[in-house]
């Protein structure tokens, strides 16, 4: 018999992926220049031509039967070794490929970390706003995602929310920062404060609680702001990363697990990952992009445009009236809704043509995301569309 | 805490994969030329340079955004809609896309299948011999993997004790033909009596039992042999395939999940395959392998090494006395050992430099697996020492 559970998910589809299904439906009858489709946070400029040019290379200069043979299952020892390499001489901490395993996107690495360090009935905590994604990737490995209400001044930790949710049942925290939808990366003070009240309850509870930082928009960060690696202030911290956002190959699904060297149990968890991995079918990523990716470590796509529309867009919808709290990363933007009801508020956007995801889903009421990753010039043709937004909630 | 049940599997380590290490480091100390390694089911010839020809055109002359942007959760339409198109033209059944999954490879095919028809408690049957990996794939799922004991002298199916095992609560079969490791492929009489047993118990029951059909080596049958396509058989049948095999790209982690279209639920199941994904982080495979894929459905690596080598090995190891069933497919062969204990027999091989795989992981005693997907030059190198093997038995 069919799994009710998988069925009754079905029809539960995702709000943002229906939106732009809309947006792609809106362009083919009024022309694409006409939607101000800022529901996907799709990357919009191409990966490095480093990239594609270590793609072809291996292609053509590698026996194939050794470039797609089978990966080991933590992943190649060479890229593990390389990730390794590059994460210790950026961020100062001694990585080795013990604590390495390649994982298809930060998805993988997130479920796969969750299954680590829990077992059924065990509590992962999270702070809103948050990706809705991680309602799934925790809740199906049997533990509880429990959510700490938004600080909607700052939306940074929420602190006094989160000391009264803790309990002996939390294995660990899950963060994300630079932070999709708000664009908020947390200060230093922040994680400071975090780890802090982390060691604390561990040493409480007796046993480790874990932060599994998920940073696949580490790389997006804008000019003149505190981004802290989060493994350098926690030991207990299992970063989830994904190149989807830095080399924009979100279709291409590669990211790595790297535990903290000062981990006690870090070569453990790694191995764990790999046995993991064996049942669910995850297997590790392809040969050919770990390959090519670890010939790219240290590059990124061009990701000046965020920026540059960020600016424009904090700038402006400033001066319209809207209240925001300015990002310091990703290409997300998380303004208040000019109508408590966020979805109401989306309803009449929608009817400009200017495609908002509400914030319900994102565990925050009232607010609006808006994924900057599309061309300035139609940011900027956007301005007048928000402005008359708002004349109609004058 | 860190989940025990991962902890205990990182020592429960493969043997097939020791045994492969061994002969990787054998190899360095007595040349690589001195070591018969039988052990990996790793494709021996190149994938086909149309392969490589695609992959290079579509990273030359593809948009990199679009080319590397996200897939569709089941995967990217044009692939599926191909996919369809060719199994239909081949095999004569009406598959459409919303029949199609895409996955990364049979592994993830089979672990999204058991979970969409089964609910924990419920039973999958397997049949002996049989990949020691199905344990994994089913019991992470919640299910409970019974195996049917083999049929030693034809390993076609065993159905006295199929039918005594079979119970209300057997929600699929899981088969595998070709076989790893016998090399058998299974009859149209063995799959009309399976069909005929699966129909009579699902009235039974009230309920669907389906086959899902493990079918990474289809491709690689050899001259005469009666390989039926499992599907055209019997309408509850989900095809879990891999390109690993026919395109010589196991690394490459991409296969897919056809359900038979007579099957009333296949667009059901493929719809909740999505859903499957989205929380263990299995996401679709890479957009760009996808592609790729697509442009080669029909074509195979030079397979007929394959057929070479069981045609030596056949003759020369039945001409020494081992007892063999013969295979109809794939690059395995699964022997009697010489004496009892399979163990204690490929102990006695490897101090010839001869690596076999002992049966009992395989769920049959008494047996052991080789593995010929290596240079033909290799296995006629082979026979003597296989015969001086056979004459310490004497």
């Amino acid at each position: 018999m069919l799994s009710q559970h998988f069925l009754d998910m079905t029809s539960k589809k995702s709000a943002i992926r229906e939106l732009f299904d809309y947006g792609t439906k809106r362009a083919k009858e009024v022309g694409y220049e006409n939607v101000f489709d800022y529901s996907l946070g799709n990357p919009s400029v191409p990966a490095p031509q480093e990239f594609s040019d270590a793609m072809i290379d291996l292609i053509k200069n590698t026996d194939p039967v050794a470039l797609h043979g089978y990966s080991q299952s933590l992943g190649i020892p060479s890229v593990r070794q390389a990730v390794a390499d590059s994460l210790r001489s950026r961020f100062g901490l001694n990585y080795t490929m013990d604590d390495i395993f390649m994982t298809v996107g930060a998805a993988g690495a997130i479920a796969h970390a969750a299954r680590a360090v829990t077992v059924p009935g065990d509590e992962i905590i999270t702070f809103a706003p948050f990706f809705p994604e991680y309602y799934y990737y925790i809740n199906e490995t049997g533990a509880v995602l429990k959510v700490v209400p938004a600080d909607i001044t700052s939306f940074q930790i929420n602190f006094e929310a989160f000391e009264q949710m803790i309990t002996p049942k939390t294995m660990a925290v899950l963060i994300n920062t630079p932070n999709n939808p708000s664009g908020i990366v947390y200060s230093t003070a922040t994680i400071d404060r975090l780890a802090a009240v982390l060691t604390e309850k561990s040493k409480e509870y007796g046993h480790d609680i874990y932060i599994i930082s998920d940073e696949p928009y580490r790389e997006i960060v804008f000019a003149g702001v505190d981004a802290p690696f989060v493994a350098a202030h926690y030991e207990n911290t299992i970063t989830c990363y994904s190149f989807s956002k830095s080399l924009s190959l979100p279709g291409e699904r590669i990211g790595y697990i790297a535990v903290n060297p000062a981990c006690k149990d870090a070569a453990k968890i790694v191995d764990m990952c790999g046995q993991i991995s064996r049942g669910i079918g995850h297997n590790c990523p392809p040969s050919l992009i770990q390959l090519a990716v670890a010939r790219v470590l240290d590059l990124t796509s061009d990701l000046s445009v965020y920026e540059a529309n960020k600016t424009i867009l904090y700038r402006e919808l400033t001066r319209i009236g809207y209240e925001i709290v300015e990002p310091g990363g990703t290409f997300y933007m998380f303004p208040k809704a000019l109508e408590d009801n966020a979805a109401a508020f989306c309803e009449t956007a929608k009817k400009h043509d200017l495609l908002l995801v509400p914030s319900d889903s994102f565990g925050v009421p009232g607010h609006f995301r808006i994924s900057y990753c599309v061309p300035t010039e139609k940011v900027e043709r956007s301005i007048p569309v928000f402005e008359e937004l708002a004349r109609e909630y004058k």
